[in-house]
Order: structure tokens, then sequence, then C-alpha cells
């Protein structure tokens, strides 16, 4: 069974490679919530699962589970009431342990087509993980399909792919002939086995579950490490099932479900730290705040840390030929999931004297209101604004927002809207900020949410020096410009060189700052104060494993 | 000029990377210290500009050059005299990083060929670096010409070949193109640049200051990191060419000298930790003790550390059926370089009531004896000894050969020899102990230099049981097994998984376990505390340099 997910998944897998080589357009998950793709019966069941879910216990298998926790609720307004295992680590790492000889050994084509397999098996489950999706983090439903199901299935297949191929580029056998002049030449046969570093810690994001989790959860396993998945408090759900889909398949193909394990905690007493600092666990992958990922990399010696932290994401507008659409791509980017995306646009940075733009010159005040405007227009229809925006995550998030008012001048206010289905929902619609970058320094802090700052600038170079500085200093995953003037282009690549950051050029149709595509866009850089990695590439596979080898004299 | 090295060398670039990925014999720098190869002048040219440089100032071209330093020590008994630039960093490391963006733009092409092409130029100087590394390690001048100079090439060359492919597995640029069903496809132009960290440090080791260092110093200058070099204050003047021949060519090429620099420091004013905490500095690797190391990996949290510690490595033996073979197989690992090797076997493992063999059941004494004889008769003849030995390279190692002899039974003691060209020669031969396991800690310890231990054992179940948890508490870099039971081979190679160390098996011939060849054998595992990375492997290269986007719509 364990080999023939591999004879099964091959194609897929060779295709996943070929694609993170090409870089070209690929996925083999339909991204449209559509029952004519899933099944008719799909969207209905997927709900339904999700329901049952609600006010019961979540089964795993792991040893040392001693009662039940959880009390998420719904930024949508209700309590989920899942209750989950509440296990004991000094009992579970140990068994996770004695596990991991047999998932090693089984060498990387098992593990890889074992991973593909519960690949599959979750896109089957997308319309129940959406809902899990939405009703942990607050995205809008179509969003939490694609991010949080098909788009999060395509990264962790991406992870699958690189791991797969790093494994694989060591032959496990060979003769080696060494000439000795006119003697007999040395002649050894050597072995090289790939083993895992141990245990892998996969410590999740509120926001995003399984978009940010399953990169580092499918690399390590997919490496030979068992994966001990930590969720954040408030967003279980989604990881929940798929840990319980990974030890469905794990058991199918004969292997110890505990190898992929969850361990959940309160917010009220974390039990990340002490987790992070066992010595079982060798690998670590985290999303989330800065402080704690600071932490984490400076204090777990003992481990790969893999972290993805704040930044604060900037937009240098130049001059534009099309402002309209230009409003357009920018009020959807600042309205999607509320801005709650560590790719979301902050700070927008616009000459104090204005730009030029198909319209004519425009001020600064004028550009300020033509974005106000698109965000206003783009949200006049409530059913159409609710479906982007999605809920708050975090009640944290709703205060910044309260106070963020204070700190600028307001362009566009922020306002509650009621969701059409969820009249408890936490639905906030972003706020417009302008400060004069020479008095204000509110725009060098991260403002997480729907909260955008407009920078008076002396000018375009002075935005992309600010930026350039910002990038440095905060961390950045995206960036974009707007300029219809090439050298400007040109030296807002530069800057992204030295500031570490993925560039956006004149974005005007379907394609978005915030959202990059598996297989061929980097999803951050590692190289600025906003990650240590990127989702994903060689570095984020090649250092989960090691090779032992042995070698004797040829028989 | 640069581009039409990397013409010059793509052949030998792509030789290299297949020979590591079907990890075949392969080199393209022959080995032997030979006239007939290098040119019947050769020998006596090298040995004519290494004495050109005794007692003279050496040229380096690096800005915030203030006075000179240097008080190297040939352990074969003479000062060198040699005189190094003293450098001011404040000055250096901002002109290294103003050098940076244009070695980093000349691409992933052209740093390869500049790199092959310096390799190419060191080979050429392999008699003068061999006299260099003989007079500052104490290695003879065989093993410095082999260790020190050729197949440190090829482990440097190994660096670039696996930097290159790394590097250009990402397109410089795709059309990306995306269905969007009865619509347009969305169509991006997306541009990927390969990015250095930042400044790069390597820390020489004082016995391999060459074989160790190349393999970080060309995966940082091929990834695009300018390097520091920070040689040990003892061994300076193989790196110091190295250097040289670096500056030589990227002169050459059109390149700014000091993009690999050198910073020499003294025991008494070491300057090492003040440059591993520059925020410059973002990639170093590094030779040496385990604290030192251990401190690098825990306190350099800006930098990806690369590090080669110390360990304890093992031999088990179970059963021969050639004695006498194995007797002189061990006989010159234990007595090349005199131990001085993070390679060299320290303990030998041997069952308290004895083994089976070609000459019948032997005692552990007996079994104790026939190795103390094996050494005895290598070394019966003092040219071939010395040319073996070598001298000791730090005073430090012949004190603890002292001390050492009271710790256990002396099996064969360490005598002192007189080079036949070097009266002052600090030439030591092994020291060979025993102790029973049961009660001596002693060979829980690294005991670097010629000093082996004997320690009986229960059985060979408990030699592989001690063997694999030193291993692991105190890291290994090698082991070696001999025994006619394939069941045993195959038990010592499982326990190799889990100690994370690279096995030999019944080496009787002309390999021996302390020598790994490049493009075939990893040299370490970093699966251990002995070292957190391995010589060379894809995650060795893959973190030293970052991957920037760029996208926009198709024109």
């Amino acid at each position: 069974m364990a080999q023939s997910y591999f004879d099964t998944h091959r194609e897929t897998l060779e295709k996943a490679i070929q694609a993170t080589r090409t870089r070209e357009y690929w996925s083999p998950f339909p991204e449209a919530p559509s029952g004519k793709i899933y099944g008719e019966d799909a969207p209905a069941q997927g709900e339904a699962a999700f329901k049952a879910h609600l006010n019961g216990s979540f089964s795993l298998e792991m040893p040392g589970i001693e009662g039940e926790i959880g009390d998420e609720r719904s930024p949508y307004g209700f309590n989920l009431g899942v209750r989950y295992p509440k296990v004991n680590i000094d009992k579970l790492l140990p068994a996770m342990e004695a596990a991991l000889p047999t998932w090693r050994d089984a060498g990387p084509e098992v593990r890889a087509g074992v991973c593909v397999e519960i690949l599959h098996r979750l896109n089957r489950r997308s319309f129940e993980l959406a809902h899990a999706v939405m009703h942990t983090t607050g995205q809008a439903f179509a969003m939490a399909f694609q991010a949080g199901g098909t788009h999060a299935q395509d990264r962790g297949l991406e992870a699958v792919a690189y791991a797969y191929e790093a494994m694989t580029r060591t032959p496990a056998q060979v003769r080696w002939t060494k000439p000795q002049g006119k003697r007999d030449p040395l002649e050894m046969d050597k072995t090289f086995h790939v083993i895992p570093r141990g245990l892998a810690l996969m410590i999740g994001v509120s926001t995003f579950p399984t978009w940010n989790g399953y990169p580092g959860m499918f690399a390590s396993l997919a490496t030979g490490n068992p994966v001990v998945v930590k969720p954040h408090p408030h967003t279980i759900l989604p990881l929940a099932i798929s840990v319980a889909v990974c030890q469905e398949v794990l058991k199918d193909a004969g292997f110890d479900p505990c190898l992929v394990s969850m361990v959940v905690d309160t917010r009220e007493a974390p039990i990340t730290k002490d987790l992070a600092l066992r010595p079982e666990i060798r690998v670590i992958d985290y999303t989330g705040s800065t402080p704690f990922g600071d932490w984490l990399e400076q204090n777990c010696h003992q481990a790969q840390v893999y972290t993805e932290k704040a930044g604060v994401n900037s937009i240098v507008i130049d001059s534009t030929d099309n402002l309209k659409a230009m409003s357009q791509n920018l009020a959807f980017s600042l309205s999607l999931y509320s801005g709650q995306m560590c790719t979301a646009p902050q700070d927008i940075f616009i000459p104090r004297d204005g730009i030029q733009t198909d319209q004519g010159h425009l001020s600064f005040d004028q550009v300020a209101e033509a974005l106000a405007e698109g965000v206003r227009k783009f949200l006049s229809d409530n059913d159409r604004a609710t479906a982007v925006l999605g809920a708050i995550q975090s009640e944290d998030t709703v205060q910044r927002i309260e106070r963020a008012r204070a700190l600028g001048k307001v362009v566009l206010d922020s306002e509650q809207r009621e969701h059409p289905q969820f009249p408890d929902a936490r639905v906030h619609t972003p706020l417009i900020l302008s400060v004069d970058a020479a008095d204000a320094l509110l725009y060098q802090e991260e403002l997480f949410g729907p909260i955008a700052v407009l920078v008076a600038t002396d000018s375009t170079e002075d935005s992309i020096r600010r930026a350039t500085a910002l990038a440095r200093s905060k961390g950045a995953i995206t960036w974009s410009v707007y300029s219809t003037d090439e050298s400007v282009l040109q030296r807002m690549e530069n800057a992204a060189l030295e500031g570490g950051v993925s560039l956006s050029m004149n974005l005007l149709g379907g394609v978005f700052v915030n959202q990059t595509a598996a297989y061929s866009d980097y999803h951050a850089t590692g190289a600025n104060p906003a990650a240590n990695a990127c989702l994903c590439d060689a570095a984020f596979v090649s250092n989960r494993f090691r090779v032992v080898q042995s070698r004797r004299h040829a028989a």
C-alpha cells in the first residue's frame, strides 16, 4: 500500500518538481469551490462534516491522551465547542521517537507517496476545511476554500516536491573506483542513507493555519521527521482535520498514526516554549509575531528553526497611466480579509507634491481621495464587501483600528458592517490614514489588520529610500510600485534586492500584491527580518535531513 | 574576461556537478606531487616561492591596512617571520559591502567561472601551498600537498558545483500564464534574482586551513557573498596565499580584489568574536574546538553558522579474517599526521573476552598487542615514520600526550623521534592506552592528537551501544567496524543511523577511515554534535543566497 501511493502519485510529484523549476503556472488542485468540479454533493457534505465537529469530541490517535481541551469561537460570532485530546508530551514524544526508525527506513519514495496521498485526501475535504478555516480565522468562505484549502494543498505539495528532489539527489548506492596508476584501482561500495533530524514541531498561526502550516509539516514529514502540530489556540480545527487525515493515510500505509500528532494548549496555559525547547524537537516551523519568532531563533539551538514573522509592506506610487485600475487593484488588496495578511500592503508612499496620472497631475490629497474612493466604491455593495472582508480574527485587531484613528489624518474611516448571514460577526472596513514622512514614525510600525497609511514623501526617490530602510529594519514580505517611468521601476527593483523583498510592478488586473502562486512565486525571501526562510525553496527542505554513508571494499 | 572564465571552466563545473550526483570517483586536480604532472621545475619553484615569503611582508589589497602582524612558527622548528597586513575592520567591512552589488549583479555564471579559475591557479601553486601547509600545520610534505593542496582544491570545486547548481535551479525569467476559464488568462512576466546574504566570515583551523576552509570560502563567494578570511594565528600563510590568488583573479576579471580579504589577529589579542558578531557578517564557516563552535552557534543570530567541531571517533572490533591487514590499516590511521585529524580514530572498542580472528581466538590483551605491534612495525623505519607522522602542530598536544599516559594502562608508549631534515621538529609516535569500559570515563573525552584508547567491553553489542551513546552525546565524524559477521555489520550500520556517523567497514587496503574523497564521501554529517553541517551538500550552499523576484503584467 505504501509503495502504491508513490506509484499513484509519481506523475503529480514529477509535474510539481518540474513546475518549481520552470516557475510556470500549474496546479493539480482546482481552486474553484464548485460542485461541478468536486461533485454536486460536495458543498453540502463539506458543510455537514464541519457542523458534525461542532460541540463534539475530536478524535486523534496518540499515546498520552489525558482529557480534553479547546474553546474556539468563530469570528462570525458563535462558539465552535469542539473538544480536542489533551496530550501529555512526556508520553507522546517518546512514542513518536519510537515510531521514527520505521518511517525513516521506508525511504524517500514511500514517504513522498504517503504525503501526496494525504494532500489528495485533504483536497477532497476542501469544503469541510473551508468552513473550518472560515470559522476560526474569519476568512470569507471563497477565500477560505482557496487560501485555506486548495492553495494550501499546493504549498504542501510544493514542499514535498522540493523534499523528494533533495533526498534523491544522492544515489542510494554507488561503486567507487579510483585509479592507482599501474596498481589495481581502489574499489569501494558505498551506501547513502537519508536520515531525519528528529522530531519536528509546526507552530500554527491564527490567520492561515494550513497555508502557512503545510509547507513545514510536509517538508518535515517527507524528509522523515515525525511532526508535532501545535495549533494556535484560537485556530485549531483546520489543523485538527489535517492531522486526522495524516493519521488516516499513515495507518492505511501501515505506519504508526502518531507520526503526525497534535498538541493543543490555551492562551492561559501556553505550552509552545516548553515544546520548542525539548531536546527531541530538532526542526521548528513557525508563523506568527516577531517577538516569539525571534525568541525561537535565539533560544532553540537544538533545532533548525524556520520562521515567518511580521513586517511592514510598502507600496511606492510614482505615477500611473490608469488611476482607476490602480485604485481598484489597491482597493481589493486593502480589503481582502481585512488586511489580516502578512502580505497585505500597509504603507503607501506618495510624493508630497503629487503625481502624474492619466487624469493629469494630482496632488497628494487627490491621490489619497482617489484611493479612498476606490475602497468606498468597492465596498459599497455590502454582500460583496463582506464576501471579501471576512471577519476580524482577533479582538486585538479591532482595538488596534480604534487606537490607530488618532495617529494620523483619517482619509477613510473604518466602519462596522453587518454580515448578511452572521449578525454577530466582527466586520470592519479598512481605515486609511495619511501622515507626513517628516513628522511621523507611525508608518514604521506594523499595524496588523485593515489599516493603511499614506505617507507623504519628498519625492519618489525619498519613497524608495524609506521603503528600503523599513524593509531592512522591520522586514517586509511584499512591495508594489506604480510608475510609468521604466527607470523608476528599475530603481525600485534594485532597491528590492537591497531590501530583500518581492516586488510587484503596476498591478492593475486580477493579480494582487498580497497573493502568491505556489510553484511560481516565492512567499517571503528570508532576506530581511520578516522571515528567515522562504516558501518554498531548496534551503527550506535540504537541512531537514542528513545523509549517513557506509562504505566497504567492493566484493 | 569574467564571462570567459565560465566558458573555459564550464565543462569542469558540469563534471563536478555530475560527480556529486553519481558519487563516482573523479578529480581534475592530480594528487601526486610529481614534476611529471606539474612540470619538472614545479617542485623547486614551489619551494622557492615558499621561501620567498619567509621573513618578508605579505601583500594583499584591502582598504584599512594599518601596520603589520604575524608570528608563525613551523612545527618543524623555525620561525616563518612572515608579516601580514593588519587591517582595520571598521574600514574594511564597509568597503567589502560597497563591492557587493557588482559581484551580486555579475550573476551565477560569472561568479562560478571566477571561482573555478581561482581553484585552477591554486592548483598550479600546489607545491608552494604544500610547503606553506607543512610549515604551519606540521603535516608531512606529501600529505600537505594532497590534503592541503589538491584535495582542498577538490573540496572547493565541489562547493562551487553545489552552489552553481543551487543558484541556477530557478530560471532568471519566466512568463506565467494562468487560465481563467472563458476569460483571458492572467499573464505575468517574472524575474528572479539571486542575492547573497551579505558578508561571509571563514574562520580557519590550525591543522587543515585549506581543506576545511575552502568549502565555506568558495560556497560563500560563488553565491555572491564577499568573504573575510580569518586564519588561525598559527596557520596564516596557506590562507594568505589563497586570498592573494583570489584577489589576483578577481582583479583580472574586473572586480574589486577586496571581495576576498584577510583579517589576521594574535592569540593574545583575538578578534574573531568581534568579527563574528558584526551585523555585516551574515554567513560564518568555522572549523575548530567545540566550545568556540557552540559559542558561534548560540550567539551569532544575525548569521547562518556552519560549524565543524570536535568529536570522539570510534572503531568497533568484533572479529576479523585478516588480523595482519587490519592492524596495518589501523597503524596507518593512528599514525597519519599524528592523529591530528578530526577524522582520526580515538576509541577502539574490543570485547573483554577477546575476538575471533584468522589466527584463532585472541584475548583482549592479544588484540591490543597485535595493534601495538602493527604501529611499532609501521613506524620502525624512521624516514617512513616521519613522512607519515609529520610534526605536532601545537605544544598543547605534546602536553596532552604527557598527561594521558597516567589515564590508562600503556599498551604502546609514545616516543619522540628525530626528523631527518628538521632536528627541532616536534615528532611523537602514537600513545595507545587500554581501559575497561566499566571503570573508565577516559574514553568519553576527546584526546586530540596521537592518543588511542582500547576499551574493553562486555560484548560487541556493548561496544556498539557505547559508541552510539558517545556519538550522540559528544559527536563523531568517523566510525569503523571490523567483523566477519554480516549481521554485526548490519547492526553497526543501523547504529550509525542513530548516531549520525559515517561508517567504514572492514578497511584493509589503501582506504583509511580518516580519509574522505570529495564528490563521493560526505565529510561529517551534521547529524550529531561534532558538526552542524556537512562538506558538502545542498544544505551547505542553499541558504547562503536568497531569491528576490519581481513580476509585472505581460506586455
